[in-house]
């Protein structure tokens, strides 16, 4: 026999009274996303402790056909981690699987559970002169298995990568309740293609992580931040290629931003001030690291990075690649320097309604991409102001169009917006690019995805979803 | 109506006659893998031009139901790309589409058909200043389609990791016929998850690679090869961290093999000897290397490599790490170290009778691993010898054990050999390692992964292959 109620009662043996609640005020603050677009009504709310007690729960929902939402740090983008409104889905939360089951210095890997909230990461990595080198704005309530099943990038991709680049094992609970573990990471195994990568940026509809073996690095020894003015995007462009030449994998961040978004950002931020005298159509903030190396006491010092990359903007100022540069003369000015580019979307906001979104072109395209799609939206929507700027380094374009000023919000939400957004994902479809280069699809982007998605591309996914949860019952409605 | 009759008529008509062959010669040197353990006969040996014409001949085979197996180079070591004696398969070469499409120079990275024949892929990198990292024995015949399949290794693993980590893009062809084409890297894409994976390292049973994106890397500007005696694995390994903390990415290779094999490789290898002195427990074959640079005009050189690498020997010296140490003095010398390296198989050969494996366990676990599989296979089989040696760096063992004096080959082969390799197979699984690090599974270990591997991951693999090719017409009876 099924019934909800039935699947309550056994779930609620299995999990005991703080592992299960339907209480409204503890179900309140994880069903709606924190952005508050989607809002879900869950059949309850389950935090099991262990991945036994995890795999047990889910072979219950598969006899019962329960469908399962799981939830690390409810910080997504896309409303991947919201239930629907039906009052059919069991909300999981991963967050109590919080362990750092163990730290090797030696292989600087860490195995952790999916509740590790990436703070804790850090920290952890830290205590032991290591570094988990992926980062970004919601490190305080991301979790580990959040990251991976949505493949958070951030500000360090140029180095180090994606998650996907730092995830060496997983294990993960499959829809039957069985567990796939795979947590000891063998450099080279040829038995098959790679199952891990199965679960990464799957959005948790194929299986659900529950621990995962990561990549640590070694700790930043030096750090230069560098802001520099330029003419054009192609011209930063080179000049990034010129870091890369001179430092090679010392080059951590490469951002960029047009003149006018400096201008709204001075403007909104009080007490802050232009890192350089004059105008200039393009700034890039750069950062460098220099790794700390456990031969370091041995040896003399390498060169300082500070006097490297000082020579490597020499050179570009000299070859006319560029036309000013300061480095940061301080941690409180490197600081400031990127609590400019972090308040872009703050500032933006402060002006009146506006659609952002994140897409990703072909690196060499971005320039030419940005040079018209900008004006195109504008001419096509009339007093809008559209603007692009990010991570020229790997191609991720935060493309922003502003309304035109004294508009009604909602009413321009409810059209405009919408409009501007199928233009911008048309836009992206046709320079070869992806409506989602870090966010992740979930509910916000699946009907986009849907209708400008490769049909074959889509029709694996839907492939390999339908062999792996054949009910759907792993996060419906996300992604697919 | 479907009979192989009719399926050649369209066949012949699709691919004309230098595009399917039923002639006995002409099958004959592709019908059987290179180290003749294999033997098949195909249907017919069909060659398509290019994308589109395969396409539809794989579309043609998908209504006929015709069974497919690709080939590259036909270098494999498992048997992988050999059909079975049943007359029913169709071999499909991909040798005739060996277009290199285009070679980005700013991006750094090469689009080209799954037929580039490896040492083609080299030569065309270095002819624009470039390199493609990865090398191995066969790259005379082996094709970038097959590396694909096979996720290939070789030697510098280390540094640049294998097939896998290098392929950006992949264009492959379904079961039905349709295309995958997603040759245009985007370095941040969160369109689900990676379904490029689900082509590498997958010997061709979910589609057939066609083409792939590639990453080049810069040229190697200076190359410095040492050769280290140690007392013990678990030294070889300190030196290695050693090496990795001093030098990061310029350890690009990091071989090990006892002074038995040494020995073995001397007394065979006419005018061959010892790079030091003295006897050691354990060799140390290490390669650094440092990359071009197009800055390196403008600039002061760096440290020259081999300075560097002689001041993190001697620091080893001193502190008591490693027992001596030679750095080759010129390319020949360098060359010469590598073919004591390389002539380990022969020499082994040449000894009589031997089985010979390709495994991998984790790397902080090797050197335990060796001491005791070693003398336990010697123990179980009296008068044998077991040896190991290696990638020390990515805990890919080579593990011979050649067969006690005088035995009679054949009798040894088809009784001892088989019981031996279970048994290095056995221990390998229980040190949580792989019984194929890196030459795949193909016909030769079906059956040992289908006895030893994880039943989930083995389910997993399935459901996947099910999923995408459900009539299993894609290279049947290899990996599952």
């Amino acid at each position: 026999m099924r019934s909800p109620d039935l699947f309550l009662d056994h779930a609620h043996t299995l999990l005991g009274r703080r592992g299960l609640t339907r209480d409204a005020q503890d179900l309140a603050p994880w069903s709606t996303d924190w952005r508050g677009r989607f809002h879900g009504r869950p059949l309850a709310l389950a935090a099991p402790p262990d991945t036994a007690t995890l795999s047990a729960l889910v072979a219950l929902c598969h006899e019962h056909r329960i469908a399962l939402v799981p939830q690390g740090g409810n910080s997504g983008m896309s409303g991947g981690a919201t239930p629907d409104a039906s009052g059919a889905q069991l909300l999981l939360s991963l967050r109590r699987m919080n362990a750092i089951r163990t730290l090797d210095l030696a292989e600087r890997r860490v195995t952790c559970e999916a509740g590790v909230i990436l703070q804790t990461l850090h920290e952890a990595a830290e205590a032991q002169g290591l570094r988990f080198p992926l980062t970004l704005g919601g490190k305080g309530s991301a979790t580990v298995g959040g990251l991976i099943a949505t493949n958070a990038g951030g500000t360090q991709v140029l180095r180090h990568g994606t998650m996907r680049a730092l995830v060496l094992g997983i294990e993960a609970v499959l829809a039957d309740g069985r567990i796939y573990s795979a947590l000891t990471p063998l450099r080279k195994d040829n038995r098959g293609f790679d199952l891990k990568q199965l679960f990464i940026g799957a959005e948790g509809v194929n299986g659900i992580v529950t621990a995962a073996t990561l990549q640590l690095v070694p700790a930043v020894a030096e750090r230069v931040v560098a802001w520099v003015g330029v003419t054009s995007l192609t011209q930063a462009r080179h000049l990034l290629q010129a870091c890369e030449d001179a430092l090679g994998p010392g080059v951590e961040g490469f951002e960029v931003l047009p003149q006018s978004c400096l201008d709204h950002v001075l403007e909104h931020l009080p007490g802050s001030r232009a890192p350089l005298a004059d105008r200039h159509a393009w700034h890039a903030l750069i950062e460098f690291a220099r790794p700390a190396t456990a031969s370091s006491a041995h040896e003399t010092p390498p060169t300082p990075l500070r006097d490297a990359v000082e020579q490597a903007l020499a050179t570009a100022l000299e070859d006319g690649l560029i036309e000013d540069a300061v480095l940061a003369a301080s941690e409180t000015q490197a600081e400031a320097f990127w609590r400019l580019r972090e308040s872009i979307s703050p500032a933006e906001r402060a002006r009146g309604p506006a659609v952002q979104h994140d897409i990703s072109v072909p690196v060499e395209s971005m320039p030419a991409f940005i040079a018209q799609a900008a004006p195109q939206l504008e001419r096509e929507w009339p007093g809008t102001h559209a603007l692009a700027f990010g991570h020229l380094g790997d191609g991720n374009v935060h493309f922003h169009v502003v309304a035109p000023p004294g508009v009604a919000p909602e009413a321009w939400y409810a059209n405009d917006a919408k409009a501007i957004s199928r233009r911008v994902h048309d836009l992206v479809t046709e320079w070869g690019g992806s409506i989602s280069a870090e966010h992740g699809i979930g509910q916000l982007k699946r009907d986009e995805l849907a209708r400008l998605g490769d049909p074959v591309a889509l029709d694996l996914l839907r492939a390999v979803k339908h062999a792996l949860d054949p009910l759907g019952l792993l996060n419906p409605g996300k992604l697919l």
